[in-house]
């Protein structure tokens, strides 16, 4: 085990990496030898190490929940529920959150090196599954000492993964949170990230994913399908309430290709600011993933066969207006926890943010948290 | 007047083409001096002129309404509807549908030699409108000798085609169906047009639009705008039912990117088929003209001002799947002619589609605009 940070240093928002020996079996059938793991931790492991919460992050999410991107230096994706006085408090609990298997912020993924080349593996990485991200996570735990979590939180992929924990390791997970997410990616949820893998695999830069050490990687194609995914992360409404058909530099339209509306150069900027911070294969190993994810076909078929005899206590959070992973998808995760059994909450939020609504300013969704957290200590 | 084809055949399903002669004044500013028109015809038209239905395409249609595509061999985008026995029939009507302005099926667009140069306009075509397109329409018209329109139908771009048909030319127009469309583009309508415009605009085979003549044209690009926006003709239901989570060829997943399911099977399908029969930069035009769409900002900001005084009989359908142009956006155009005294019928139908359910089967559709067009005889 080779541990390239101290484990044992706890301070607020510590980012550290470790290399985790394998190997580990992947749904595919291959497996890694070693897996790194980029990841941060908040508070103190308190002395049974029964305090730990799991934090898990969304598709293009990384470990720097509450602490500034390390290339973008902007604040942490989820400053507004970790910190000191917030639902998540650092106080009171261990707060882990890791970089998934995949991604590029410090975890093993395709830009990573084969340890048997020493080359990047680029598409020779192996193809995984949400489950594989929960299993590294696992094995990360086990490292830090940490076996039973007092929660597993997370929205979109995030809450993916909470299910997955949930269901794989239900002894570990004493409560899940589930914000925003869904039990399967749809046929439409498909669709929309084929487009994005097309897009950036019709760039010429991407090279058959062999682009890192050139010139040029495919930021076009990235970009592109960013753009394509972020106008499903937004509700129809708050796109018109942000943008409506305002204009971005005249008095009338300018008649040309230039960004003449405020949400075309919006959306360009969000394509473009996306290339810089994250790799294009890592967002096609991931969106597979995300793709692969159905949890009743991994448990033959009914979903609620995945949570039987579970003791976990979930709390279930839908948006009224997210349309990618709609408040009826959470129905189902809730309807086949109490066909199964379970202790499970369910709340649906009024929010015009869309499906983004869970890293935006939504205060209820800091009460249901914080009050479904504390009841649980 | 150069009449390629001659007028006075008017045999069912005869394609024509025409140069006419401008200058046509656009919305823009910039002026054509001649304006190519592609069209066809069916029926006979009427010893006074009076039984013309003019029919509108959407954004990648053509004037092919019935008859056998030339490039493709499919048959036309809407034979259910027109046809002998059909609610559009040429046996009462004369059918006239025109490739709009902008397009690639004979009509002038980008890819049309420039008469002063004599080589593709590409982007050197200027921006036009919708209302740019009806203009040309209308000159077409002028040359048929057509006044007055018993009809003008159309669903989608085209829907809009038919608004501006009625806000510009209301004496011309007796009676104006308008299906799955909207009065104004919205910003998530502009935002997944821009995502297409940028897949296109990012393909090095662009070429800043000089691709004519070029070996390869930005197809691979072409293919993920049209992709994308074949999302959004569907509704989430319809993919769900169409597609599900079924595999394209295995029993099980494939751990790999080739196209695992059905629904990214019949994407990349859609994608490519697209471009063996649509120009890249008639796209990137005639999304633009629907992005610039605004009637009642045509009218000094309220869209009941469009229509004061109107004679023109209306029949708005909206269909309860479309999130593209849903519903409310057929109420809005409703309470702006009802708000000008004008004569409108307002039908929104139950279909499975999304919004491609104007071209699909739905036979309360037919019934729908038979009844209308009967009425108005």
């Amino acid at each position: 085990m080779l541990a390239v940070s101290p484990p044992d240093d706890q301070r607020f928002g510590l980012a550290r990496h470790i290399v985790l020996p394998g190997p580990l079996a992947l749904d595919g059938g291959a497996s890694l030898s070693q897996i790194e793991v980029g990841y941060e931790t908040y508070g103190t492991l308190d002395a049974d190490a029964s305090n730990a919460i799991l934090i898990c992050h969304a598709l293009t999410g990384d470990q720097h929940v509450a602490s500034n991107h390390p290339r973008t230096g902007k604040p942490g994706w989820w400053a507004r529920m970790v910190g000191p006085g917030k639902p998540i408090d650092p106080a009171r609990n261990f707060i882990v959150c890791a970089n998934v298997l995949g991604s590029c912020m410090g975890s093993s993924g395709p830009a990573s090196a084969d340890p048997v080349t020493g080359t990047p593996y680029a598409m020779r990485f192996p193809v995984i599954t949400i489950r594989d991200m929960v299993r590294a996570q696992a094995l990360l735990l086990d490292h830090l000492g940490i076996w039973s979590l007092a929660a597993v939180v997370g929205g979109s992929m995030g809450g993916m993964q909470v299910i997955e924990w949930a269901a794989t390791y239900p002894a570990r997970v004493r409560s899940a949170v589930v914000i925003a997410s869904t039990a399967r990616h749809s046929a439409q949820n498909i669709a929309f990230h084929e487009v994005g893998r097309q897009a950036i695999m019709a760039d010429p830069n991407w090279r058959g994913g062999d682009y890192y050490g050139q010139a040029e990687g495919p930021s076009a194609g990235l970009a592109v399908a960013r753009m394509a995914a972020h106008i499903t992360y937004l509700s129809e409404a708050g796109l018109t309430e942000k943008f409506g058909r305002r204009l971005q530099k005249r008095e009338s339209v300018g008649f040309g290709f230039d960004a003449d509306f405020q949400v075309e150069s919006y959306l360009r900027h969000q394509g473009l600011s996306f290339t810089d911070r994250f790799d294009a294969n890592s967002y096609l190993y991931i969106t597979r993933a995300m793709d692969y994810y159905d949890v009743a076909e991994e448990h033959g078929g009914r979903l609620a066969d995945a949570f039987r005899g579970t003791a976990t206590r979930f709390c279930i959070v839908s948006f009224d207006t997210d349309w990618l992973y709609p408040t009826s998808d959470s129905r189902a995760i809730v309807h086949a926890l109490t066909a199964a059994g379970a202790k499970a909450s369910f709340v649906e939020l009024s929010a015009p943010f869309g499906h983004d609504s869970f890293l935006l300013d939504v205060p209820e969704l800091s009460r249901v948290i914080d009050g479904f957290l504390r009841a649980g200590l």
